[in-house]
């Protein structure tokens, strides 16, 4: 039987990565956004002071199945900070492929972020979720967090090239 | 005259920024949320891979004034990652002391930060605003920024320790 294998992403999954960052863009439906490539991916998650860490979930075939591991989702993090209680990590993307789903993939991925993050001292986990996107946001409360924007009414901002050229005068 | 300088943190500045970290979260209204200490902001912030970068505002005495320079402000950042657009600045913390409000030590260090994110290719830089506090979300607007809570509907989701815990099986 095949079977499930949660891992550290190795330089050689960034085309897998980069392919199910697009379909998690889709279903987000703001895949206009996406101009990353797969060599930005590379020389950022994988130099020495990388910017970003990922898990990947992979599909082992079973003994004597032609195919290769196969991967089905992911979840890329990296560490934050806060000033009240310090080293948090961040989980900026998580997914699972549809015909995966229903299986604990994203659970698995998520315990590992956990463990991650409680290894590293970590405090906090933070993520951040679209309003309409309502199954996961009851998943994570369901998990134990708390809606900041909900609570305490954070909204994110987010300045982008022009603007940052302007506020530094170049 | 006594002059202004925006410049990088070093490890015997966290003194100064535990105070002024102390003051933003009064100002806030969640001051019960600060537990980090001097000895966590020194460690997690100078060592070899620091966890966060911090720029800090100093008042210059004037030639002859007897008081040495005195930190009144601070702009707290680190670096994270899009896997739409690559790499971005968040700006965790801005902070000046409200008797120095209103001579544009906020606006100085925005810039810097700004600087700082060119310098290093960042697509973006992000942060996070309580909406009752209209005169830094106008700013903010001002200087354009796209508040991506009320555009696309992002919410933040925090877990702490308890949680993380159970997610981790531990």
């Amino acid at each position: 039987m095949a079977s499930l294998r949660i891992r550290e992403a190795k330089e050689g999954d960034c085309a897998d990565i980069l392919r199910l960052v697009r379909e998690l863009a889709e279903y987000e439906k703001l895949s206009d956004q996406v101009t990353i490539s797969e060599e930005a991916l590379r020389a950022d998650g994988f130099g020495e002071n990388p910017f970003y860490h990922c898990l990947v979930a992979e599909i082992l075939p079973a003994p004597g199945e032609l195919q290769g591991p196969c991967v089905v989702g992911y979840g890329l993090y990296y560490f934050v900070y806060s000033t009240w209680t310090g080293r948090c990590i961040y989980l900026e993307d998580i997914y699972v492929t549809p015909e995966h789903r229903g299986q604990g993939i994203g659970s698995e991925i998520i315990k590992k972020v956990a463990e991650v993050a409680l290894d590293k001292g970590c405090s906090q986990f933070r993520l951040a979720v679209l309003d309409w996107n309502k199954k996961a946001m009851d998943l994570y409360k369901a998990l134990g967090a708390q809606d900041l924007t909900e609570a305490e009414g954070w909204h994110s901002f987010r300045f982008e090239g022009k603007a940052m050229r302007e506020m530094a005068g170049r």
